[in-house]
């Protein structure tokens, strides 16, 4: 049996979604037209929204809707002299969520893969280095991810700082909190020593 | 950080989506603004558009864009002179799978549920003893869920078939294909043993 046209396109778009195969493409479609026919108009009205309205920073380059997004426009976190790379607008919520940093950030979008053709233009690094000239930035934080084109990523962006005689840092690889040593990766345990800190008895 | 309003709104109307948290909704919504726009809006079509077309069979309750679904409208099915009947679209598309039955379907979509409200005509029942009456219907094979209120909708089905002098019959319970008897439950258990079958030698 083949569902009639409408319901298969469903089913077909919501596979588009990430981690939504065929089976949970089609329960989704039945609980829609069931009993939420509401929530799917809302639901494709919020996608439409989303699309239209939603760009990129003219900062920072993370997703919003204004020209300039909200921690971009905080006088107070632009003055802080602080600039956090990440690659992803979920990275930042990521960091925000810790409430620890109150600087700003740059939004690559992605990471360096000149394998797939990805340079340093496509990840914005020309406006980051446009703004290292320009504004009066004192340390640039890297928090690429910890993969091997993260690394990259963040070695490129570190010479571009050093070139200006900017202060740069790396966020600290470790074990993580609430983990168990014994179930840490090598690779972890290994930078966990090299990073290790001498404990202050004062 | 608060995410821009039109974002904010697309994680929240994602999360209607059945088995779609706080943690998936964002995911899905920065891969669809990041990458996948045009998917985005093929998503919002095909919702507006299953929405506005997909209604009810007028024969067998399904969804289908249609008066009367494709089974329904199958005069060798229609002739067969057999009647499934299951709770959900979901279950239809299960049994088509099979490839073992040739009849029609009447679709309930629900159970009999009285502490929600939910009593025979919710479910189609009036229909259904209309159709039992008018047409010529040699048995009703009851395929609703071996559940408490699947188990009471097929005795009510089941009383209304026998009032009609029509065969009535219950698809079997037993031990799964593919399962192993230690981890099959007493019930399922209870049924394979009452239900078995005696192995014709010839």
């Amino acid at each position: 049996m083949r569902l009639s046209p409408a319901i298969q396109e469903l089913v077909q778009a919501l596979r588009l979604l990430p981690g939504v195969g065929p089976k949970s493409a089609q329960r989704m479609t039945f609980q829609l037209l069931e009993r939420q026919r509401e929530g799917a108009l809302r639901l494709a009205q919020a996608l439409t929204d989303a699309v239209e309205k939603v760009g990129h920073c003219n900062q920072c380059r993370t997703l919003t809707e204004e020209q300039t997004c909200a921690i971009c426009a905080d006088a107070k976190r632009r003055d802080s002299g602080l600039l956090c790379i990440v690659e992803t607008p979920a990275d930042v919520l990521a960091i925000e969520q810790t409430g620890q940093y109150q600087g700003c950030y740059f939004v690559l979008m992605g990471h360096l893969s000149p394998l797939d053709g990805i340079g340093p233009e496509d990840i914005g690094l020309d406006v980051l280095a446009k703004r290292l000239q320009q504004e009066a930035i004192e340390e640039v934080i890297l928090a690429t991810n910890p993969t091997v084109e993260g690394e990259a990523t963040a070695h490129f962006i570190a010479d571009l700082a050093r070139s200006r005689n900017i202060r740069t840092s790396r966020i600290a690889h470790g074990v993580p909190v609430g983990g168990e040593l014994e179930y840490v990766d090598q690779a972890t345990l290994g930078h966990a020593f090299s990073g290790r800190k001498v404990i202050d008895h004062n």
